[in-house]
């Protein structure tokens, strides 16, 4: 019989009107996802929790108060608000708050905390490029901070107005088709769509565009519901099936910026010899050289049907990433999911996807395949047919070599249909006093192990403190890593602490300061000696070209400046 | 029977030493590669030639002159020289032109000319990076201008020193591997290290480096036997195989340089969300920014065992780039090479890949593949075997879906084997007062056939004008354009005009300015056009950042300041 774990008393209501909780509970006011029961035993066993102290507190219901009022003069905000019309600007404290704050732990512990909170001076939703534009001309002749914020989902607190000023919310109306075009596989979009609406229109272009067939963007951040097509750009974001469709940035074939000193799109060559390519250059800029006001994206041939999945059961972590390392360099093509997960992130989903019975642990125990040894990875294949059936076959072929254990596509299936609903169980969580939050890099293969153990030591390090790791976006020369702890905290200074501490060591082993997440104002102070002053200056010259009055997404940004009082310091 | 064509009498001889000839002749001095009958055949046809008009003129032999003698000090020369030790400078005439030249028509036609020749003030080879770094930074202080010299290939000016000083030449002795690693799949090289050299390592890793397989680079210009990694990489070359493996762009995954205002190396992730690429920025930048001194490139498994050819006559251009398309967004994987040719190219290869016999003549006729319609395909697959021969496996059945006649993979295999000798004919043909020349650029799918049509047109105005052209470089969003013109034509002015108007012709009907040339002297003065005026800026920001007093490679490349004397106007 499986074990029956407590159901804890979840806060169950909608975030009340203008509070603190309707800032950053994930997703819609009225959808839930509560912890999986198989997390909760994990939680009771590791964290040594019992069932009365599951209590939901610090949940944010007070309503919104600004830190302070809006520093703009009146007649500063008379003009910007006559450019979108009255009804396209906020003012309110909650519209203040609201637009200036991501989805890091670190903004979601100070608003529980119900402080008076970080607040831009004005929130102003662009109907066009003209209006950003304007709104742009006018800050840079003002010297006002311009911040963008799309979905708000940045963890790196992208969207924090570190010297306030004005917030351009892009996802309000900046969320419309411009170009369709089947020939070449591209379309054009405003940078405020969200992911859904996206895919939507790809995976129904014959019916929205008379198109000849279906397609995909290919692009499935875990935040896809309510992350948009500008953040992805403007952070180098990286989907659950990038190993096939690539990166962010592999997907953008051209763009157009408005710039405090001007306004250009890029041309839509899928190549050219003609110099440093402006249009990746501006990829990854995170707002602080100009706001994105459009994107051409490459689409691909949407067949759900050619889909295959698999999933095994490896002997440990080493004969993991061998397997995984030969799939990424076997030179058969690559599978659009690809994911192996550590040893304890193995038994977490060993619990969650169903593998938990007595029965299925006997046999894997059997099969010499030893709880805290063995590592599971997942696959999925897409594309033409023969294509997928082909990565599958080669795919599996290896994984057996390797001593692994065939699972059926079963627990792929399940990690899929849960891919975009575990955030809500963060809200539950944080509600009961345990953080949950993620750092990830980017590694070579030889580095893989060196990353993975330091890193790992510092968090165990900790007491009562998960540490989940898996590798889950290859590439010919590596992976990236991502971490997910767990442990009861509620302080920010003492989680500020812990977090840097943990970024030093992914530093000091050789990994990247971020694989996908971007830098924002959170890993600005590390960009100088992780990037080197010469690559900085580089940075800086583009910095200072594009916008030589610093107000777009000013206080640390990418650490073109410094954090300022609301920015983040080591 | 077949008709026997003339044998011209072509010219034999080595190129004198510190001849004009010894400056531009292609290839190995003592090496000949005669232009094949069916070459001739077709020129004669087409050109209306006859035997009597095949003899040798202009041929260069005459002792190079420099257009005048060195303007550098004395004791600048001196101070320089003793940087790479006296036998590492060159003075003379012969170094001073030799290496102030690359491949371009205009360049060929002057030298032909044996007039005083554009010559740099001093010509160094560098030993290492710190030779280099010692030469940049005198020359940034005495505000000497830095032209860099790898091969030599350039066929957009790219090494003409328009503004004289020094020209580093580095193939001759920064040509090394720094290091291999199989583990990421990289090797590490000095960038004047020529394609054999560098496939030859990589092919022979075993014996090399201890390696456990064989590898490939993947990059295989047409110019491989004499151009080197860091020139590929400085224009953003394109292999013969970059549907599969990719452009230079893609393959380089770090890279050392050293600039005017400081020398950096970018990091060897595969990936990262830390802004801007500083390692992209640099590719493609010409010279104009610094000098390359080591670059970390992508490698892949070598398992020609697993190599695919296949070869169709398909019935006209149209169903050629649909085909052509249809293979490019199927997801089945790309195939290495693939090629189509448009009905004139078509003719020639007929002629030249032994399809011009009558008995294969009628044969074609009789599935209705008539001349100056039906269009070549050429194709090959790489990878793993399964993936190679499902590549072909599909590409094949596109093909005969779209009406396809089969011609095995005999025209492939003798594409293959003459593609790095065709460079030698040109030699012969400008003997005989035949210009020979090409131009490229890329296109979207759906403006491929008004580029080909529009450039076509203005080609094919000009009597006894052959205009053969190919897409060779698939993308799924496009293509390439290479247009080979041939006439007879011995004038510089004449030719530059010629040249300019195709320039022009490509531009108006949307094609980039170039897709794996680069831009060099030659393309400058179309980039501000082209790119437009707010892109140009974010190279000049770029330049101005590297090089303040702009020394490095000055004189119109990527047409960041003007011409001046020797650079090229419009
Ligand atoms: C639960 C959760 C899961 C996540 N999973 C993933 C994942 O799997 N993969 C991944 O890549 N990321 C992930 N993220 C991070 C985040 O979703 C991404 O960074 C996303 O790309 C941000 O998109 P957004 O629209 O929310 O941008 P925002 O958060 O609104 O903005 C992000 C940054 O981009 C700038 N920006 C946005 N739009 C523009 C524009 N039009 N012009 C100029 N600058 C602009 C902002 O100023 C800010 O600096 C996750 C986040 C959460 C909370
Ligand atoms: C017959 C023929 C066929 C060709 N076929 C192809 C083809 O198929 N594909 C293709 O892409 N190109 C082709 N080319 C063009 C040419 O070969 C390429 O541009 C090649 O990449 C140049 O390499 P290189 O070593 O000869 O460079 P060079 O000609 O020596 O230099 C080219 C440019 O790069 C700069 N440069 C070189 N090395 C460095 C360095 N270390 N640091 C900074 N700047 C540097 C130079 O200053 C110059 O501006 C062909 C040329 C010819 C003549």
């Amino acid at each position: 019989m499986r074990k029956r774990s407590v159901s804890p008393d979840w806060f169950r209501q909608e975030p009340p009107r203008h509070s603190y909780r309707a800032v950053f509970k994930w997703g819609a006011a009225g959808r839930f996802h509560h912890p999986k029961s198989g997390l909760i035993r994990l939680l009771q066993a590791q964290l040594g929790w019992t069932a009365e102290t599951w209590r939901p507190r610090q949940t944010g219901v007070a309503e919104v108060r600004a830190a302070r009022p809006s520093r703009l003069a009146p007649e500063q905000i008379e003009r910007l608000t006559a450019m979108v019309t009255p009804e396209n600007a906020g003012q309110d404290d909650f519209a203040r708050v609201r637009y200036a704050h991501g989805q890091s732990a670190e903004e979601i512990l100070q608003l529980r905390g119900e402080l008076p909170a970080p607040a831009c001076d004005l929130v102003l939703h662009p109907r066009n490029k003209q209006d950003v534009q304007d709104i742009v001309q006018y800050c840079h002749a003002e010297s006002i901070p311009v911040t963008v914020f799309s979905g708000g989902t940045s963890v790196t607190l992208g969207v924090r107005p570190a010297h306030g000023g004005v917030t351009l919310v892009m996802s309000t109306h900046m969320r419309r088709v411009l170009a369709f075009n089947e020939t070449n596989q591209t379309i054009t979009v405003e940078p405020g769509m969200f992911g859904p609406e996206y895919e939507k229109y790809l995976n129904q272009a014959p019916e929205y565009f008379q198109a000849g067939r279906r397609y995909t963007g290919g692009h499935f951040p875990q935040s896809f519901e309510y992350s948009t097509v500008g953040g992805w750009i403007a952070t180098l974001g990286a989907g659950q099936q990038s190993s096939y469709y690539g990166d962010a940035y592999d997907l953008v074939i051209s763009q157009e910026y408005v710039t405090p000193t001007g306004s250009f799109v890029t041309a839509e060559f899928p190549a050219a010899a003609t110099g440093p390519k402006v249009n990746d250059i501006m990829k990854g800029s995170e707002g602080a050289f100009g706001v994105l006001t459009a994107a051409t994206l490459k689409i691909f041939r949407w067949m759900p049907a050619n889909t295959q999945r698999f999933a095994y059961m490896l002997p440990d972590w080493p004969s993991a990433i061998a397997t995984a390392r030969e799939i990424s360099q076997g030179e058969f093509g690559m599978p659009s999911v690809l994911r192996i997960s550590d040893p304890e992130e193995t038994e977490a989903a060993v619990q969650m996807y169903g593998l938990g019975s007595p029965v299925a642990q006997a046999l894997l125990r059997l099969r010499g395949l030893h709880e805290l040894k063995r590592c599971l990875l997942i696959g999925q294949s897409d594309g033409q047919a023969g294509f997928s059936r082909h990565v599958a076959r080669r795919s599996k072929s290896i994984c057996r070599k390797m001593g692994g254990l065939w699972l059926s596509g079963y627990p792929v299936a399940r990690w899929a249909h849960g891919r975009f609903l575990d955030p809500y169980a963060r809200d539950d969580l944080f509600d009961m006093g345990i953080l949950i939050d993620t750092l990830e890099t980017t590694v070579t293969w030889d580095r893989l192990e060196k990353v993975h153990s330091g890193v790992r030591k510092f968090i165990k390090a900790r007491p009562r403190t998960l540490c989940l790791a898996h590798a889950s976006h290859f590439y010919l020369q590596g992976t990236n890593l991502y971490f997910i702890f767990i442990m009861p905290m509620t302080g920010v200074e003492e989680y500020r602490r812990f977090q840097n501490g943990i970024i030093e060591q992914i530093l000091s082993h050789g990994g990247s300061l971020s694989h996908h997440h971007g830098t924002g104002k959170l890993m600005g102070p590390w960009m100088e000696a992780h990037l080197g002053a010469e690559q900085m200056a580089v940075l800086r010259a583009l910095k200072r070209h594009f916008d030589p009055r610093n107000i777009m997404n000013p206080g640390g940004t990418l650490g073109l400046d410094g954090g300022g009082v609301l920015g983040r310091t080591k």
